[in-house]
């Protein structure tokens, strides 16, 4: 029987073990949703990095260069952190190098120790769900958080992915973020409306990322980490779901 | 305008400013219940202890020794952490030196930064939001946690002393755990059934002491640290309340 298991901080990452389980992070508003986006609209690869400086370097004629710090795009790069920059396959055939407040930061603290890591988001649920059944690791979703803190929409998407594995398991976490995803499925826009990172994104006036981040299973694709860089999986279904399909998840 | 937030674990701790607030620590299975019963029931005093053998220290006729690690008494001692080994005053007018798993530590994470520290249960819950409404401090609940992760039921509890007190606030997680104590408060012992630590509890025949401690304000006292020594709070109404005000609360 495969597990499943909740970390809701990067900071309590070191209570759990990663060996041989695939990771999923979770940053919704907007890191993962961003780099669901950006490979399902044709960028051919992500490098994660953790600083500003390091991410800077990678700037040439194949790369784009994207840099968030506290919701905002930061200084000198092409792109800040919004999925909607990559619709229509605007980029395609770039490279994108990428670093945010807390999203390639979790990615780095998780890297080394597990067997695979994976970037879930609502826009790509049933494509990750859909792969965790076909594998055989045990599987830990690790909310990237704000800053180290608990976050609303983060944990909400660990809720939803777990309820969708269907998997017994031991983790309160886990049996928290179900309970509290049952309740706000019903209106995810309209629950998070009070959330802290839901005002923050407000004030900065990105509404239109808030509604985009919250729909559910608009790319198939499944996103890896490959040897460092983020890559859409290859042999398995992923072009864009037609929209009947949208609402076929249990949820 | 005071604030709330809430700390889901000791682990997260480092994330809070703990200056000049009132920190509430909760172990609701089951320290922080035995520690309200205890000195509801005529306990004249708490040392609240880290170590199993500094609370050894304490045994001599006055004072009685309190231990447990992992759910279990520990040897030697001559309690462990049920609130049931204290009603009707089995041990009245004695001192208690205790130690736990996880609430005692808990304590002792916050002692040295905050202006006061409260104890609160299930069982002192509308006690506890009474005098925290009557105080200038601004709030921080700090959840004990199973050995540094996320649990239910402290969480939950956060949950509702939150909702009592009704004050605004910007923390996703006093967000959640309110949303999740609205649903599971028609059947709080349904809801935890399938908690990790109801599991650990009922492995050890302890279903008593799992019912008892979900019982809504059996007593109105509250329960402060008072240099290094857990007490009832003098001159407030102490008295256990009248069944018919069980269910008094707007919860």
């Amino acid at each position: 029987m495969k597990k499943i298991e909740t970390c809701i901080s990067p900071d309590l990452i070191h209570l759990h073990d990663l060996e041989g389980k695939t990771v999923v992070v979770v940053d919704i508003f907007r890191a993962s949703s961003t780099m669901v986006t950006a490979l399902s609209n044709g960028i051919q690869c992500i490098k994660p990095l953790k600083e500003l400086d390091e991410c800077r370097n990678y700037k040439d004629q194949d790369w784009l260069i994207a840099g968030e710090r506290d919701g905002k795009q930061a200084e000198g790069f092409d792109l800040g952190n919004s999925p909607l920059s990559f619709l229509d396959n605007a980029f395609a055939g770039k490279k994108l190098a990428m670093t945010t407040t807390n999203g390639t930061r979790a990615i780095s603290l998780a890297e080394s120790d597990c067997n695979e890591i994976l970037i879930g988001a609502f826009l790509n649920l049933q494509a990750t769900v859909d792969y965790l059944k076909s594998t055989t690791n045990d599987v830990l979703v690790l909310c990237a958080g704000w800053k180290g803190r608990f976050n609303l929409e983060d944990s909400l998407f660990a809720g939803a992915l777990s309820l969708e594995l269907g998997w017994k398991h031991d983790c309160d976490a886990t049996l928290a973020m179900e309970a509290l995803f049952q309740k706000a499925k019903q209106d995810l826009t309209g629950f998070l409306q009070k959330a802290s990172h839901t005002k923050r994104l407000q004030n900065h006036q990105l509404e239109k990322d808030i509604d985009f981040c919250l729909n559910l299973n608009t790319y198939h694709s499944v996103i890896y980490l490959d040897k460092g860089y983020l890559k859409v999986k290859p042999g398995r279904n992923n072009k864009k779901r037609l929209s009947h399909q949208r609402n076929s998840l249990n949820l």
